[in-house]
């Protein structure tokens, strides 16, 4: 099985972005099924009905998100409908959407799952807890488990990475927006990357207006993030599974921008 | 200039690592000047005078701290004696040792400071307002610093890259014990990388043993910090600037481990 | 049902303060149930079986702990074998130890429960799920629950306090070592207090040496905590449950210092 | 030197209380001189120019911010203007504003400083090393100097009380809302208070509607911060300072709720 998995959309830049080159990739990569994390898709916090749909159109099946999942109150009246729209599941019982899906990719089953750290973030249920009852759920199914996992620290990143090495497919972090170098298979089989990276503006500080960020640093005074303006980028990684076992053969991590422009 | 930056050595594992490595890695790069940052390099926590020692005999002429700097009492009977062992500038006055230094590169001043972000860190003084200070004031003299901002996230870490370009040769980020896949020349002539990662163990989690961290998320019972056994890697990231303008010119990543082998 | 609860005995100061104060407290108020919270009473930070045994000793007859509970080595070996000691039960299933007891007053069952917040705090399970099932089993055999909640902040403690309103007789905070002046009946029948304070040194920094602290504050250098010389405090308070229904119908802080003599 | 000092005001329910107790306070106390912390005077969160007026209206002479200073975008059109309105001294430099103010109390000079604290707040410049300055220089003109200490933690409180202790006439801490129970003249002659409390609703949980926070506790999902309804408090700190040397003689916690009427 090929994967494509496409790191956190900022805003329109980032819209921008995964409409033009997601074809190349495909192309280059033939993914049987791609996939992109969608948290600041809408000007650069959370995401709304119509540009999930857009970004469904590119071409992507599932679309994950984190931390600004509810950052636009819209999600709240479509979230419920989309099942392959996913939010981390380990938020508390109750909470709108769901944090896992299943798709048939050619023939075989693929279950997503989104899930968030806590270090440094919101309090809300245990990763490892929730993992562990979604992977070993799914794997009575099927070998064929993707992790999204949305954090802040790679201790917590490569925890998740280490906990559910020989379990899941693949565990790819998202959240910081810095594509991280350390892509491996791990020991028992699952592709890791501490953090895919972010599909958006270039030359800001992680997609927002750099002016913006260094005055807030430097003043404490409140601030109106602004996706940045100029060149974009695209992060994305891909990965292969052996159809039989599940586990990963190949993960390449993938980055477009001026400095490392697409190689086709 | 050429100068080669090794991330974060941990424990023994990084010093051999370390001691193994360089050789070679002076034969492919021919450094002009090497730092090392050893803030975890005794046990992964701190370092000693003899340790400290070491690192200047496996071939380096700095070495940069971090938030471990104080981890090893015994830091305070020689910080102050070591020139070339320099910890995060903005702590506050008052603090043992020097948050810079000037080494002489084949004629050149080179000026090596070492700052610390705050985000889910300690609340010392501002790294904008010290950075600022002191490369103002290094500029005055010289065009070529070397700036090692450790710091936990990348926002942080690229606003001060943003902030220092065209003012600093390079800023490198440590701290997260992760290479990042960004590194570039900034518009104003900065090379910058958001972290260059760590020189330590390849199968545990940021360099500590994974049985140990995974227990501790699942937990949150304390756990004894243990250096993970096992394969090790080398993180690194190579520069080059410009004789006349200090501005940078090239900047390569280098990671060494069993997934990637030293490409000599 | 008349329980008097004493907040966080640090050290041998509060140690000694509770061995000397608790005959003239119960001489006064006549509880027929006295809880001691001992997190910190073993030199400022955790808690050995011989304390524990020597708070018995005093006059208590349940020792609730918090965030310290398994700050001494020593907890391990014994916690388990404790009835009447309890960490807070929103740990992960696994830890040692348990969260609730339920003791015999005077032929009436009560229950006492500890639970921890989780903002500033370890990422833990939810306090208010776990405080929901635990109440909802306690309220199907007895009206009597009380609740030692540790948190830092007032919003999660006030939070717990209206969640629990009219379920438990009392919910009163710990953790801040500082008595809150905020003791209240809340509508439905609950006492509430947000923090009962410490009991201990009454010249340091909530508890500790306040040089130590003072110079930690001002140069972020690594220090040793060391429960602070001098005078001592008490704070403590006492409560009044309706014997049929277990509401709450008197709340009364006590704070014994040398600006507060006991008022016997 | 005799001041009355009360509590941040919440939103409307807090400038009515406000409006209707201060006149029954002055006439008990016959305060020289009435500070009010309004950082959450305008619906709970910043204030504006108008309402800042009311309360001056109301009998004060200086009103106190914190964290919340600058939620109203407004308060940058007029802070500059106004010499008492007076915000943390230790936000960075460049910021709009002054943190402290000097007026004259029947003749005398008083130095009102408001500082904040950093621990889990923002990180800004340290109050130690700001506070430490700007009282020294008050002392050089005058005797009388009063701090309004906002800040999260109780060490943090605590540590700037013994920190200026003999050198400000007072430091009472805002921030949290809850009134605390430690009210005392230092050694050295200064007034102290962790924290006076909060001016606004009395059934919401720290001035909030109930219902918001403890949804926004269980399901991590985004709430709508609404000023609380029903019955209100009030919450201060009377103060007498020595005419000739500044120092405190005397310090009265007010709590005016319905559990504790005011005692004219
Ligand atoms: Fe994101
Ligand atoms: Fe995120
Ligand atoms: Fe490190
Ligand atoms: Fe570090
Ligand atoms: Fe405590
Ligand atoms: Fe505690
Ligand atoms: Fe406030
Ligand atoms: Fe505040």
């Amino acid at each position: 099985m090929r994967l494509l998995f496409v790191g956190d959309v900022v805003g329109r830049p980032g819209r921008n972005m995964l409409e033009a080159q997601l074809p190349k990739l495909k192309k280059k990569y033939k993914p049987q099924v791609t996939i992109v994390n969608g948290e600041n898709a809408a000007s650069g916090k959370g995401i709304t009905e119509k540009i999930y749909k857009s970004i469904l159109g590119f071409g992507a099946q599932v679309v994950t998100l984190g931390n600004h999942t509810w950052a636009r109150s819209e999600i709240f009246t479509f979230i419920n409908e989309e099942t392959n729209l996913i939010r981390p599941l380990n938020y508390p019982p109750g909470a709108p959407g769901r944090g896992q899906t299943s798709i048939n990719v050619n023939g075989l089953e693929l279950v997503v799952i989104n899930a968030m750290g806590r270090v440094f973030l919101e309090a809300i249920d245990c990763p490892f807890q929730a993992l562990d009852k979604a992977v070993e759920d799914a794997k009575k199914r099927t070998p064929f488990v993707f992790v999204d996992f949305h954090a802040e620290t790679t201790s917590e990143k490569q925890a998740i990475g280490w906990f559910l090495d020989g379990r899941a497919s693949a565990v790819i972090g998202t959240h910081t927006h810095v594509q991280t170098a350390d892509e491996r298979i791990l020991p028992g089989g699952t592709a890791f990357l501490s953090d895919v990276g972010m599909t958006g503006p270039y030359d800001g500080i992680i997609g927002v207006d750099k002016d913006v960020i260094l005055k807030k640093f430097q003043t404490a005074l409140p601030a109106k993030f602004e996706v940045a303006k100029g060149r974009s980028q695209l992060n994305a990684v891909f990965m292969e599974f052996d159809e039989k076992t599940g586990k990963a053969r190949k993960i390449e991590r993938i980055l477009i921008n001026d400095d490392h422009p697409f190689d086709e």
